[in-house]
């Protein structure tokens, strides 16, 4: 009896423990489902919920109108949630997103949330105490870089990333004078800006000086006698026939430079060219302009902002697409390495390194390889290299690159899709007016990205020197539905 | 008889589903403390535990020399786990950070953990699409500013901020003449260096030009000719008795600027001269200064990126601490702002963000004002206000300035402790050879530093122009045990 009476009591109270348990699991789970729909994180009662009007409202008054909303014509998107290759608006209506190349391994992985928040209750320093996940993740980057690229520096952004690279070259070379390639953007500080034409051709910011060089476009003009630009090597809307006539253009600078007695610094180039619309760069226009920047005591800064991390399939790096074999002296890398937290890096070789260290001051980056960021940097990397996702997006690519050219001859789109290009998940569409002329056709682009959002919920972005290359970067987790229904 | 067996089915259905939950929960405890011992997040066998052995050799081969370690001399610090006020190595050993001014409301904050890990798992993406957390920090840091600043920027760090603030300044005044001031640091880009002496006096990188004046020091050079340096307002170890002596030098270099028929940028200055050694300025040199400076075309930049969110106690921002009533044109935040996440912002009036918008460039800043960042910053504002961290600061660094002088007056430490200064979780101790001279005492402050540490397992911070500046800036939780026992 005292037995079965002590038996009842243990089961009576065990389940009473459960069943709190599970009320508490179960009002946990409430609060989140809280949290979903109002994404306030509730922390406080300061953080009321907001309409799509008063966060519109509230931007007029405390954003920049530079800071730019997408889709602004319809009203803007309030995205409230994201998974996978899937973002969600207020309604919960579910967008195909194609053009975030920035959550990698795609939106709210749940590994690299896992990692994340378990480092964020762990520990959040600087790089002045050791840390075995940032050493760790140091090597691990190191490891995809051809050798001799093995010292890395961290850093919060692609911006920050190209910033310390410039540094890091003029340190070396002693010279200022950087070769720039037409529509190339490299970030948003003051320096990074002076190298891309993309912003300084259109920012009254600079002023911009007659560049001893005449192209078919008429005359170029650079923010300074520092900084030479060269054409797009595009070889569909040519300007030449080969890579390496457009190379001439590479080597017309380091001549320019030495005409004034001096050395070229760097050549900054995207391994592939995002903004400038999607350009893979052939393998002589590299090999030719590298080695003309060499010959001149210049670098090679590869830009992997965009493309780097497996987007092109073919290759880890956009640097590696093609056979040319030339290794670069500085690689940057962003947007994708902590799957949307901040972490950017630079890599560059050892020689490099030791001229920036005899320069005789500490570099310190507050944020920049914080244990937090680290472990955002390897979840990424377990889940692309466990999931196989650079395999993945060189399959999916192709696949999308064979139904978009069906498209374009099955259904009599001659007229509209001019050229598909690119690798992997990293994919231009060249709309144009007329395939025989290829004149761009920006308001078509336009058309058709509003389109799709509106009609299909598929987002997509435009680049290109004309505004007229629909771009394809998703989450490296686009899958072949996800591809179909594009 | 069916009744019973049916409740006993129902309890031992229940309590096994509970016992199999608590087992569930139970291993997840068991995987958490696995972590806690070895924080490589564990998420792939590619992240074995490392030693501290292993982690400085490999940050020989892959880190730059230039990226210190702290406490090198005794091998540096493994740092692992953090909580409130303390740090902790690989053996648990408990350290109190006085030094740490970026884990503003604590290291691992829970809130912060909290909120953040959600939003983590929610969103993470761009400025370009709307949400409501985002345009509430920005409308919750505007608040905190005197009007007119009420448009914010946001940005990855402290640097970007600065960056950024220069961009916005030199868009509005049409001019890159700027005003620095001895000692002081903004940041590692290239452009912010170039108005950082603290780094540009010392790095082979610049070419540094003589000044047209010469200070008690000797001559002054600068990284060009539109960079004026003025000396650090010290009023301990001074050069002149009053703010508005100093503040000639700053006319002087608006006068400067003019004699080459130019006007003045920009005056960027820290609300409270960090790195330059807890210098507090005087009421009449930053209205003097500030007045110079806008009579000559030129803006305010106030850095509040060490400074901000209520660590002296006495003000919000440092900018306001005194009675000058002076409100800079542009204010930069970062290293607090999100409790180690990075997050920076620049905040400034309608009249320099409509200069700005009308260059004609979007802004874009892929991570800045993520709604991961900004659920960091908002919780961080949340501990902030709930536990009064402001007015604690305030009590806490009266309390130590008052123990501290208490020190240097019973313990006969005159001739060792020159000067207390600062205000809140703001001081420097000023350690001197003798206290009549004042002759700085750089390497008695670093055997300081080092006993603290050593002894102690208190870690404190060295800055000033002769590094001899013992900075004590903890997190804002610093409590008043934390107080005693430093």
């Amino acid at each position: 009896m005292k037995d079965d009476l002590t038996s009842s009591v243990t089961i009576f109270v065990t389940t009473a423990v459960c069943v709190v348990a599970l009320i508490q699991r179960k009002q946990r789970r409430t609060q989140n489902s809280y949290h979903t729909q109002h994404p306030s994180n509730g922390s406080s009662l300061s953080q009321p919920w907001l309409s799509k009007q008063d966060v519109l409202q509230l931007r007029t008054k405390h954003f920049l109108k530079s800071v730019s909303v997408s889709y602004a014509n319809t009203g803007g998107l309030m995205i409230l949630k994201g998974n996978g290759s899937r973002l969600y608006d207020e309604r919960g209506t579910s967008y195909l997103d194609t053009r975030n190349n920035v959550c990698h391994v795609g939106h709210c992985n749940p590994r690299v949330v896992d990692a994340v928040s378990r480092q964020l209750a762990e520990l959040n320093t600087n790089t002045r105490y050791l840390h075995p996940t940032v050493i760790r993740l140091a090597q691990r980057l190191a490891d995809k870089c051809p050798d001799p690229l093995q010292v890395v520096v961290f850093v919060n952004s692609g911006s920050e990333a190209n910033d310390l690279a410039l540094r890091l070259a003029r340190a070396y070379t002693k010279s200022k004078n950087t070769i720039v390639v037409e529509g190339a953007y490299h970030g948003h500080t003051l320096a990074v800006l002076e190298v891309s034409p993309y912003k300084y051709q259109h920012s009254k910011e600079f002023d911009l000086q007659l560049q001893e060089e005449e192209t078919t476009k008429g005359p170029v003009t650079t923010p300074g006698p520092h900084i030479w630009q060269v054409p797009c090597p595009d070889m569909y809307r040519q300007r030449h026939n080969t890579g390496k006539e457009y190379a001439n253009h590479v080597q017309d600078g380091c001549d320019y430079f030495q005409r004034k007695g001096e050395s070229t610094g760097a050549i900054i180039m995207e391994g592939g060219m995002s903004v400038g619309g999607v350009i893979l760069p052939s393998d002589d226009f590299v090999r030719d302009s590298v080695t003309a920047v060499r010959n001149h005591g210049g670098v090679y800064i590869a830009d992997e902002v965009q493309t780097g991390f497996g987007r092109l399939g073919s290759s880890f790096w956009a640097f590696q697409h093609g056979n040319h074999g030339i290794v670069p002296d500085i690689v940057t890398v962003g947007k994708p390495f902590g799957n949307g937290m901040s972490l950017g890096a630079v890599v560059t070789t050892p020689e490099i390194a030791k001229a920036f260290d005899s320069m005789g001051v500490e570099y310190f980056n507050t944020f920049g390889g914080n244990p937090v960021a680290a472990a955002a940097g390897m979840a990424m990397f377990d889940v692309l290299e466990d999931e196989k996702l650079q395999e993945h997006a060189l399959q999916i690519g192709g696949y999308l690159k064979k139904r978009f050219w069906e498209i374009q001859t099955e259904r009599l789109h001659q007229d509209l899709i001019g050229d598909i290009r690119g690798s992997g998940l990293f994919l231009g569409i060249d709309i144009v007016e007329s395939s025989t002329l290829r004149t761009p056709a920006a308001a078509k682009t336009s058309f058709i990205c509003s389109r799709l959002k509106q009609q299909y919920n598929i987002l997509t972005s435009i680049d290109g020197l004309y505004d007229n290359v629909l771009v394809i970067k998703p989450p490296m987790v686009f899958s072949k539905e996800d591809a179909d229904f594009l």
